[in-house]
């Protein structure tokens, strides 16, 4: 739904306060660096950490600050009432679409997380992407819960956590997922470690974190595999490569953070509380692949 | 920290709404059933889906509903502003302590969730019950982190989410975590169905979802538990006892629910959105339980 890179970048905090400077600053770099769209207020935007005026106010700064570039927002909350808020909120704003996670707190029913959707894209103008992320919402989708859900007129596109290892076993899931969904659907991979797999094996759409860091150099690879230039991506990959195992360690929003701050991104990536910047030990990790080159492509 | 039976009031919603009146005279029936404390706005109480303002006109209905009898208030959030502005609410309201768990979308290190406690326990002025709940936190305590955290100033007791099966098993677990923590800080059980054997193994505490509905049998229950009268244990735990299945398969917030609606606790025992009440097959299956005496007791 939204071409094939899409950039989920960081909302950087100075303490308990977003520094909207940066923030603004960070969209319009990363809208002018070749990605087909911006993913703002994702879990790497740290959405579930603010309030609604917080996240409005953000929402308005992402869409006048990516230009032409069209801009996904993050609408997840624990309650519907404050999805819908969200998703009223960002709709204003001018999302071009709204990207939805089940947050949850009592762990969710699948017809729970069903009723959620019908609720969501029933109010709703503008596409829902349906955000798979079983590691922050502890909901696990199954396929025929994936297949209801993007049965829901309103549903854009599924924004799947990661693929299998295998390659085959990949190809072999999503064209089994492809043929359970709508054809207008379109299917996405997250978890950066396993992009240029989904890629390859027919997802439409690369969802982000490090390309809402180095967007130039994940545009080349998103460029790279579907030209089918394997030399390239394997160049490309061989620089981010480092990164994977600090992101399986400490999760991409801590890596993402401290990947921008040294690499000059933003001048501070703090975290909101309780959250804290990666401890020093990932810090000086992050610095070993910032010296190997991490950042050369930008 | 608050006498051996603590009960959690169910927050009864109409819609998208909560029924005030329904849970005003809900505390009221329960602080007159010879419970030693209510807990509202816990996990039951369903604080995650509640605003600000909610929050606080809840809390201030159940300080003045529950009379003499002192009120515990959940103050989690996702994020520190929120729960320390949950805290500082509650305490105007006049709790006796605040219940916190480490509610998490990232997941959490130990040391983000110590730095929590110190952040609340430093602005708090009441004691702070450490709320152990894997289950709808995703955050699992080791014993190192609970006696870390048991240590700040300010902690006046853990919630632990249920002890071992095996009676010596959980005698032992509970005495060694007993030996880590302040002597001044109470261990605490959850999880209704070990709750006869968490009294038994040393608990001071039983922190009860049932209580909210039952007070009466929970109150009869606990007594005889700590009088080691076994056969009316037995008694007790015998018509309680058809529930726990129905708790381990639905979650103890839809089944109290139910149970509350059929037995006539509250006219209607709504759950917030998305959450949906307990579908057909576990209705009649509480309706048996009802129907087998489990409200006899009161």
């Amino acid at each position: 739904m939204l071409g094939p890179l899409s950039a989920f970048v960081l909302t950087p905090f100075d303490g308990d306060t977003v520094d909207e400077r940066a923030f603004t600053a960070l969209v319009e770099g990363t809208a002018t660096a070749g990605v087909d769209s911006i993913g703002a207020l994702g879990s790497t935007g740290s959405y579930a950490y603010l309030d609604r005026a917080q996240r409005s106010r953000l929402a308005r700064l992402a869409v006048r600050s990516a230009g032409d570039v069209p801009v996904l927002v993050g609408i997840g909350a624990l309650s519907t009432p404050e999805v819908l808020a969200a998703a009223e909120d960002a709709q204003r704003a001018g999302a071009a679409a709204l990207l939805l996670a089940p947050v949850s707190y009592q762990p969710l029913t699948d017809d729970e997380v069903l009723g959620l959707y019908e609720d969501v894209t029933a109010a709703a103008s503008v596409p829902v992407c349906v955000y798979d992320n079983p590691r922050t919402t502890g909901f696990t989708f199954s396929d025929a819960l994936r297949s209801r859900v993007a049965h829901l007129p309103g549903v854009g596109s599924l924004k799947l956590p990661g693929v299998p290892e295998d390659p085959t076993a990949a190809r072999a899931w999503l064209s089994g997922l492809r043929a359970a969904v709508p054809a207008d659907v379109t299917l996405g991979v997250s978890g950066d470690a396993s992009a240029v797999r989904g890629l390859r094996a027919g997802c439409a759409t690369w969802y982000s974190v490090v390309a809402g860091v180095l967007p130039r150099t994940c545009a080349e690879l998103t460029a790279a595999v579907l030209a089918g230039d394997d030399e390239r991506v394997a160049a490309v990959e061989a620089r981010l490569a480092p990164l994977w195992p600090l992101v399986a360690a400490h999760g991409s929003l801590r890596v993402a953070a401290a990947l921008a701050e040294q690499l000059g991104v933003v001048p501070r990536a703090g975290l909101p509380r309780p959250l804290r910047d990666l401890p020093a030990p990932g810090q000086r990790a992050v610095a070993g692949v910032v010296a190997a080159g991490v950042g050369a492509g930008g």
